[in-house]
């Protein structure tokens, strides 16, 4: 498989993609924007149990990673959304994997 | 896309996986299995910069979760060896997809 040969150099593809989107909230936020844009006020009623900095300091992560864009509207009070860059889309894949993973999870314990 | 749709439930199939597999050491130790049986001392090698004890920890907890299986030769010293269970060779496609993405981010940044 792709990038899976030999020892996991500091620099491998797996480490370097682990890097950005390790941690629970990071990956369920990207599920999130998976299905279209958002509003921050979607983001936290949705990631249930997500502090506000918490929510803010990851997105603003995945914004400086180029995963995210942020789009500030000035109506009053402004209006934020955030959606994913197609290199977040490109992310499609790994979360559709966990995804699939998680059901099959599910199956095996009820 | 499976279990996407919607908010993201705690219980959700992407949180479950992310449950587990978060955190960028348990995402290497699959990663590193998933070519093969490895000694302890083997992970230790490629995982360049884990403690003893962070590797320990997270080897029983994906042992608790029936992802990675542990088996002990009676050899002197002890040998213990670790492979990915099928529940864990499951994760393969996730890891495949990370491996994709941090090839395309090694593509664009060079």
């Amino acid at each position: 498989m792709l990038g899976l040969e030999g020892s996991c150099e500091p620099d491998c593809p797996v480490a370097r993609t682990a890097d950005i989107i390790s941690g629970k909230w990071t990956t369920l936020i990207i599920r999130d924007l998976l299905s279209g844009t958002k509003r921050y006020s979607q983001l936290q009623k949705s990631l249930a149990g997500i502090s506000p900095r918490m929510l803010a300091e990851r997105l603003n992560m995945l914004a400086e990673h180029g995963i995210v864009s942020k789009t500030i509207y000035p109506t009053v009070p402004p209006k934020t959304e955030y959606s994913l860059t197609d290199r977040g889309l490109a992310l499609g894949p790994m979360i559709e994997a966990m995804a699939v993973f998680g059901e099959s999870l599910a199956a095996q314990t009820t």
